[in-house]
């Protein structure tokens, strides 16, 4: 195009969506997921416009086209779906049609009866000029519809059949005058996933805790046996704190104290010791080998592992040796330790990104990454993401998934809101959220709206967790077993995407260090644990249950359906989620009053759950398979937590 | 900055506000505004930053700084002052700021009773590195400040007073490290206009129409006896439609007949003869001295004259015999007239945007406008300019303000909404509005919220207009002299923009050319009025009235500050302006019934209004005159539309 070009293109466009921060990031979507986009489109006067959405993957040279469509008040709409893994691009191109403009006047001008003799000419001008961009047989066909039109012309015409044909129409869109047309100036982004990428049931577990045997350090064989019971509680992932060898250096006691006896395991996030570093297996939990069998075994339960990513580094690290330099040194010569003043955490020195060799240590880090990629794993969950530059995962994220774009990364950072966002913004795949602090109605229908009502979804991919080795939730420590139960209830049907930290939850493990705490009494992350698993207080059968209907409900596997509905007790929280192709509709209500019975009546919005206003229907609760006939908006409803403080109900469509 | 820098820029700035579709458009303000600007600003770990906001006229080289101030969750705030007409661009630049992190940390730990003499060394050595970067006696101040902290780190150090001097604290703040800083990608633009961008009242009049005597064409010099008269209500502009010569082919009858007399004056807007075109002055009014005679006259009144800028052509303008290419040629040798099918206007060539020497077309069109600029014209009221190229307006509004940016451009685009408001982004300083059809109290506090309290509000300035030569709304055709009253007061108090067309206006002439039709009967576009301005039923006293109240009550100068307040009366409108320094506080409240007393119960937001909630006070109302008591939010408001239909009251602040 040339600059004189630029004077005559008419069209504009703006408002394009779905676009994070300008088009600076990309939207997230998983494989066969349609991306629907929008556009204000218009021109100056009341020429008729043709607007085309267009789309390629990053890497293929050529655009695809799909055509949109007026929705209203100059907004036009498109989609396009993304059927493989990677990076896509998305444009808009539009552009005045002129042909269209042309026959839309005629008609006006036909039925007030006008003559038309010379319009006849005009659109016959056009059909030829788009015989000119023809080729073949279509140049043809239009060049004959110019010569008609131009008979047609005759002086003193007052119609033409010739100009309504809608085959002709549809032959002449395909030859446009482009010469002028506007492209939007950005192209965006969408980064596609796979599905476990939006549905994903994780059970985070510490490897040597699994031994048969109480007080012994457990090794991946005894993980492999472990397998049955998570599998059969429903978990598809299983996810292992850090699995690298452990430092000696002010290696943490029981409790966390400083100081340690000769048998402490130490925290596993204090990593590295002569035995080696990230790349390396700790020798009490087996081999690499071991460790490969493992992820091998675990998939023949249809499990995934996921890896956890600490970059820090205890100080018997191999780099604290071979790469001083990548630590801050204080003035009295020694390496800084982690700190949050006035906190003290002396086994871990953290890495320094403020140096002048930073490519050399995103190299490293990076090939960290690839190691463990290269031994077969796909899913990273990321540990406090938020204190390494943004600049750092933005780059290696996009690098490795460049490479890789089947893996997830699931960024573990509970920080300030707009931090979190960004983070998801620049490529993690998930996202820890809030949901750990947020109990009440108020609080959870609040977050969640915001989770899946707003833009933020296009780039948040939120994962649930009611508790994790770090935070025993102070809901959990007061509210007993109906409280365990009433969270996971939550996490497993609000986020498509959720996950334990076991067995210490399925066996109700509530006592804090201390009172106002939420560290665990006893915590597993400085001492090797023996759980009870068939304690009959055990909520694996229920875990079991509630995961089974996430797996067998296409409504649950998404977030963007969630609604809320109303319930005139603030103790009742009650929510749907629903999918159409097939038709799947979920609704779910929620006791969050862990120590009394709560009642209430629903005031159920009927056409998010796909209802008529006054339809009778049926409700099937999939927990203990009550039915109820239900009708219209307003219902009856009850819980006890000592009995099941949720209902999930299946709501039956004919 | 070299690459070596990117991996070590931690902070990033996002969100600046305000901003217009991702900067593509510059935000308005008027000469001694406030800007203020957001961001969200953030880094990884828990670092203190320093934020600055920076901005400069667009012509200099040097950014001003201004720190920024955080005010909640990641978000920062500061302002600066627009004393110049003209561009001013603005950006945000962050960075870690290590010093201030370190002194942080440094009170944690003295407060938990920590050792220190490790920390004090390292303090001394951020303090060092700042005195490197200063000169002369802050250097010298700030290496003796080290050289005393380092002093006082001897071991066992638990405390420093030296630490916490804020003296010391400010000097260093004027030397950080800002080698890694991070600034905003974009330059974000302000456009300054003078004060009348905001605040005007306009009086559109046919100059032609100021005869004494019935009949006859009148002068300029008959206009300047008009002045008198527009002043004494209170108008600061006189908008003339086109003062040039008037076409003569096609030219259309009284009523917008098809042929005339040879007497009928034809439109205005048919512009061009072979007495000239749009650098011309129409003979029967005058010559080009009388024409500048008249704005100097006006000005003495305080009146400034606005011109019309409608760029079409009668078929005897020059243009169409030296600039053929400029129009549209039909099949049959003619020139394509102005049409919007089935309706003809013969009278009027469109010029034709798309053509080859679009850029001669352009300098030409331009050079009309320049032109009036050079008689002293620096206020334009464009016609229609949503049916001209988006990109023309862009282009010529902006190289005429760069060397006038004194002027005015008020954009004439009834039209879709998305098309005016890209109107008012591209350039134009104020923008007709739908207010004309707005007449519910629903439609008018939906609409006025969404121009006044949205996004909207940064570029889009409204300006109110009850009628215009082309529109007598329906509500001006059915509800009297209380219509004319009540709709006056809506747009004077709601736009601290408006204008009216008169006589028309003050005299109430309401009938349309027929039922169902928003024409005048007997429209003054195509015919020379004679009007009885001495008429007994005349609005010219109220108007005067209320435009003096605009005048005196800064509050109504401008339109952020408009809130409504319910009332229990679907026929009562009620809603306030205020401003501070000095305080001044309107509440209007006005009967939407052009026929029937009506009466309610406010419901004020106290809030809104500065005053405490159970707070008595006065209100005058500057109408009538009459004073009430008022306490709280609910008072008592009758209007009867045979008196007086609205209250402009003046809030009493002690």
């Amino acid at each position: 195009m040339t600059k004189r070009t630029e004077g005559r293109r008419r069209v504009v466009i703006e408002a394009v969506k779905p676009q994070i921060d300008g088009g600076l990031f990309p939207i997230k979507r998983i494989v066969d997921d349609k991306v629907m986009v929008e556009a204000d489109v218009f021109a100056d006067g009341h020429d008729s416009l043709f607007c085309m959405l267009k789309y390629r993957k990053e890497e293929d040279g050529e655009w695809i086209e799909t055509p949109m469509q007026l929705v209203v008040n100059d907004r036009w709409r498109g989609e396009f779906t993304v059927h493989e893994l990677g990076r896509y691009l998305y444009t808009v191109e539009a552009w005045v049609d002129r042909f269209k403009s042309w026959r839309g006047d005629f008609v006006k001008r036909v039925e007030a009866g006008q003559e038309v003799s010379v319009e006849l000419k005009a659109g016959a001008e056009l059909i030829k000029e788009a015989s000119n961009r023809a080729q073949g047989g279509d140049a043809r066909r239009l060049q004959e519809w110019a010569g008609a039109l131009r008979k047609e012309g005759k002086n003193g015409s007052r119609s033409s059949s010739l100009v309504l044909d809608d085959e002709m129409a549809r032959l002449i869109e395909k030859y446009p005058d482009r010469r002028f047309s506007t492209v939007y100036a950005k192209e965006l982004i969408v980064v596609v996933d796979r599905k476990q990428a939006r549905f994903s049931t994780w059970y985070e577990m510490f490897p040597r805790s699994c031994a048969v045997e109480p007080g012994k350090h457990a090794t991946f064989r005894d993980c492999e046996r472990r397998l049955d019971y998570i599998a059969s509680m429903g978990f598809d992932v299983l996810y292992l704190p850090p699995v690298h060898p452990i430092g000696r250096s002010h290696r943490k006691g029981k409790n966390n104290v400083v100081g340690c006896g000769r048998d402490d395991p130490g925290s596993p996030w204090a990593i590295g010791s002569e035995q080696g570093g990230h790349k390396s297996i700790h020798p009490q939990l087996g081999t690499l080998d071991d460790f490969k069998r493992l992820i091998a075994k675990a998939a023949q339960y249809g499990i995934e592992t996921a890896l956890d990513i600490a970059f820090q580094c205890s100080p018997d690290h191999p780099y604290v040796k071979d790469h001083p330099g990548w630590f801050r040194w204080r003035p009295d010569g020694t390496i800084q330790y982690a700190e949050n003043p006035p906190k003290k955490y002396q086994d871990i020195y953290p890495i320094n990104f403020e140096i002048e060799d930073w490519p050399d240590l995103w190299q490293e880090l990076k090939s960290v990454i690839l190691f463990w990629i290269e031994q077969g794993i796909r899913m990273f969950r990321v540990d406090n993401p938020h204190t390494k530059p943004f600049v750092f995962w933005e780059k290696v994220i996009r690098e490795v998934k460049k490479e890789y774009p089947d893996v997830i990364f699931l960024s573990e950072a509970f920080t300030r809101p707009k931090v979190m966002y960004r983070l998801a913004k620049l490529g993690f795949t998930q996202s820890y959220t809030y949901f750990t602090w947020r109990n009440t109605k108020a609080e959870l229908t609040d977050y969640f709206t915001e989770l899946t009502q707003t833009e933020v979804r296009d780039h948040f991919r939120p994962h649930l967790w009611p508790n994790t080795p770090d935070i025993l939730a102070e809901y959990l420590q007061t509210g007993g077993r109906p409280a365990f139960m009433t969270r996971l209830v939550l996490a497993a049907t609000l986020g498509a995407n959720y996950g334990i930290y076991g067995p210490a939850y399925e066996l109700c493990e509530n006592r804090p260090i201390e009172a106002g705490s939420e560290e665990y009494l006893n915590s597993e992350k400085y001492e090797i644990k023996h759980w009870d698993l068939n304690s009959p207080h055990s909520l694996k059968e229920f875990i079991g249950r509630v995961n089974r209907i996430r797996k067998e409900n296409s409504a649950l596997h998404s977030d963007w359906s969630l609604r809320f509905h109303p319930v005139d007790n603030d103790q009742i929280i009650c929510y749907s989620k629903r999918v159409e192709d097939p038709v799947n509709g979920i609704l779910i209500v929620v006791n969050l009053d862990p120590h009394h019975v709560q009642a209430g009546w629903t005031d159920l919005s009927m056409d998010a759950l796909g209802l008529g206003t006054h339809q009778p229907y049926q409700v099937r609760d999939l927990l203990t398979g009550a039915q109820y006939q239900w009708q219209g908006a307003r219902n009856y409803v009850r819980l006890d937590p000592q009995a099941v403080p949720a209902h999930i109900f299946s709501v039956g469509y004919r």
